[in-house]
C-alpha cells in the first residue's frame, strides 16, 4: 500500500488506469484556431442552441460526456461516477449538466487545473477499485467567465497584454480499470499539488500566479519519479500562457534543469497569436480539450510514447480579488503514456 | 476489486479507514445552541478576529484543521492530502486556508452535502493506499452566505418559515489506514449520491429539493448493505431542516419503510428552535461541525455502535436561481462505526 505513494506526493499505480475514450467539443474560436480540425464538435456560437450562455456550457459538458460514452458504445448512465468541475460559481456548469445522467456525481474545483483533479481521483477511483468505468470532465465558457470575473461583455472593457482567453470549450474522459486492452492510453502517476501564492494579485496576470505552483508539482513529480524532462514526448501545463510559461522555464533554468525544449502549454497551443488571445487560452475547458482534442489522440496512436499533463488554477474568486487578496494557484500532474507500449 | 463495488453504488472498504482526530470550530449561535458545549472552540463574533467574513470563514477552516491535526500530535504539513470545500464561489474559503499548509490540496464542491463528499474521496484515498493522513474539512458562515445567496445583511430581508439559517462553522477529520488502533471510528461504507432534481425553484426551501436526493442515496445504501434503519443507532441528514426531514420520512413512508424513529438531522440539533432558525441549520459548516462536535465523540466512545451520516447539498448558484433554473440536489452517505466494536 504505502509503495503507490512515492516521496512527498506522487501517486504512482500499481495497475495503471486506463483512458478507454474520451471527446472535445468547442466554440467557434476553438474551431478557428490551430486544433479547430481535431475537436469532436464545435459550436457556430456561443449559445450553442441554449437560452443563456451558463445553459450554453453545461450543454457543452453533456455533449462532451455523450460523445465519450458513445465512443464506448454506453449510454451515460452506465458510469459508475462523474467527476466534473468548472469555473463558475457553486460549479453549477457541472452539476446541471450532471442532473439528467443518474450517475453517482462528485463535484470538483480547481479552476483551469479541474481536468488534471478530476482524473487524477478518477484514476485513484478506478485503480482503489471503487469504481470500473469514471467519466472525468471539466469545462469553461468565455461569456459566463468574462462576466463572473472581469467585467460585463457589453462594457467592452481593454484586455491587458497578459490577460489570457478563456476558452469556450469542454473535455471528457472514460476511464477504466488497467486491464481494459480496448484502452489505448494509460495513466501511470498522479501529483497532486500544494498551494502556491507568491503574492500576485492581478487577476489578469494569471500566468504568473500559477507558474509556482506548476514548478513546484512538476518538480516534484520529476524527483519522486527520477525522471527528466528529456524522458518524456512533451510536457504540456494547462494554462500558464505566454507569461506563465516564460516564468516556469526560468525557474527550472535556474535550477539547472533544461525544461523550454519540451515544455507546452494548452493556453498557448488552443490558440493563434493572430486571433487576439493575448497571453494565451485559460479556463477550465482549455486543458480539457487540448487533452481530449490533441494528446490523447497522439497518445493512443504512438506519436507520444509517455507525456506529463501539468494543470494549472488560479483558485481566486470575484470576491477575494476584490478584497485585494493575492492570487493562490495549484498544479495537479499526470503521467500518461500510450498504452502501444505495453 | 469488483467487491468494493456493492450494487449500483455503494462501496465497501475492505479495510475501513480510521478518523483518527477531529474539531468543530463555530460562532457565537452556534455557542448558544443545544450542541454549544461540545464544539473545540467558539468565536464570540462573527469577524472570528479577522477584515472581512470571507477572512472568518477561512480562519475557521485553519482553526478546525489545526486543531484535528494537534489532536494527533502532528503538524498540519503531516497531512498527505487535504481535501475541503465551502459554499463560497470558487471555494475561496477552503484554498486561502489551505494556502499555508505546503499539503496537496483537492478542492471540492457538493454544497452543504461537501463533508460527506470530502470524507468519502478521503476513505477511499485512503483505503486505496495513496496516503496515510488526510484531512477532510468543509466550512460555512451564515454572513458570507447570506449576501452570496440571498440578501445584503443590512437589508434586513425577512426570512421565510422554510428558510433555513446557515451555520457558521467548520469541521475537520483526520483519516488514517485500517491498521491505526488509536483512532477510535471507522467508515466502513461510502454512497456518493446521483443528483435528484423534481423541479424546486424556491432557495428558501432547499429541504424540499434535497429530501428526494436522501431518499435516493439512503435508499440505496440500506438496499446495498441489506440493512434496516433499526440496525444503526441514528441515521443522521444534513440539513434537510424541518421541512426535508418531514418530507424523507414520509417518502421512505410510502415506501412501508419507518424512518422516524431513527432519523436525525444536524440542522435540526445544532439549534434551537427558541434561535428563530426557521426550519433549521444548513450550510457546509453544519454537518461538519455536528459530525465533529456531537456524533464522533459519540461513536468514540461507545455510545453509538452505528451510524450514517448522510449529507445533503443544493447544488444550485446565485445566477441559476435568478436565471429561473431548478435546484439540483444531491446526498453522499457514510456509515461510520464505533471502533469498540472491533
Amino acid at each position: 500500500m504505502i509503495g503507490k505513494r512515492m516521496g512527498v506526493g506522487t501517486i504512482k499505480f500499481d495497475r495503471p488506469p486506463r483512458v478507454r475514450a474520451w471527446a472535445a467539443v468547442g466554440g467557434k474560436k476553438e474551431k478557428e484556431g490551430p486544433l479547430g480540425q481535431e475537436f469532436d464538435h464545435v459550436f457556430p456560437d456561443t449559445m450553442c442552441g441554449e437560452s443563456t450562455w451558463e445553459k450554453a456550457e453545461m450543454h457543452l459538458q453533456k455533449v462532451a460526456v455523450g460523445m465519450a460514452a458513445n465512443k464506448c458504445k454506453l449510454p451515460v448512465s452506465a458510469m459508475d461516477m462523474v467527476i466534473a468541475g468548472d469555473l463558475l460559481g457553486q460549479c453549477v456548469a457541472s452539476s446541471y449538466a450532471a442532473r439528467g445522467t443518474q450517475v453517482p456525481y462528485l463535484g470538483v474545483y480547481g479552476a483551469c487545473s479541474t481536468m488534471a483533479e478530476s482524473l487524477g481521483i478518477a484514476a485513484c477511483m478506478v485503480d482503489g477499485g471503487f469504481a470500473q468505468r469514471v467519466c472525468a470532465v471539466a469545462s469553461s465558457h468565455f461569456c459566463t467567465a468574462e462576466r463572473q470575473y472581469r467585467f460585463p461583455l457589453a462594457y467592452g472593457g481593454q484586455r491587458t497584454p497578459t490577460a489570457q482567453w478563456t476558452a469556450t470549450a469542454a473535455g471528457a474522459c472514460i476511464l477504466t480499470p488497467a486491464a481494459d486492452d480496448c484502452a489505448p492510453v494509460r495513466i501511470t502517476h498522479v501529483c497532486f499539488g500544494k498551494i502556491c501564492d507568491l503574492g500576485i494579485t492581478d487577476a489578469n496576470n494569471m500566468g504568473a500566479a500559477m507558474a509556482p505552483a506548476a514548478y513546484d508539482t512538476l518538480r516534484t513529480l520529476l524527483s519522486d519519479t527520477g525522471t527528466h524532462p528529456e524522458d518524456y514526448d512533451g510536457i504540456f501545463t494547462g494554462d500558464l500562457g505566454e507569461v506563465g510559461s516564460r516564468l516556469l522555464c526560468e525557474l527550472f533554468e535556474q535550477h539547472g534543469i533544461q525544461m523550454a525544449e519540451k515544455h507546452e502549454d494548452c493556453g498557448k497551443l488552443l490558440f493563434d497569436k493572430k486571433q487576439d488571445v493575448h497571453a494565451g487560452g485559460s479556463g477550465c475547458g482549455c486543458a480539457a480539450s487540448v487533452l481530449c482534442a490533441h494528446l490523447l489522440p497522439r497518445l493512443a496512436n504512438g506519436t507520444y510514447k509517455r507525456i506529463i499533463l501539468a494543470a494549472t488554477g488560479a483558485l481566486m474568486s470575484p470576491t477575494s480579488v476584490q478584497q485585494g487578496e493575492s492570487i493562490p494557484g495549484v498544479c495537479h500532474a499526470l503521467v500518461l503514456e500510450s498504452g502501444k507500449k505495453g
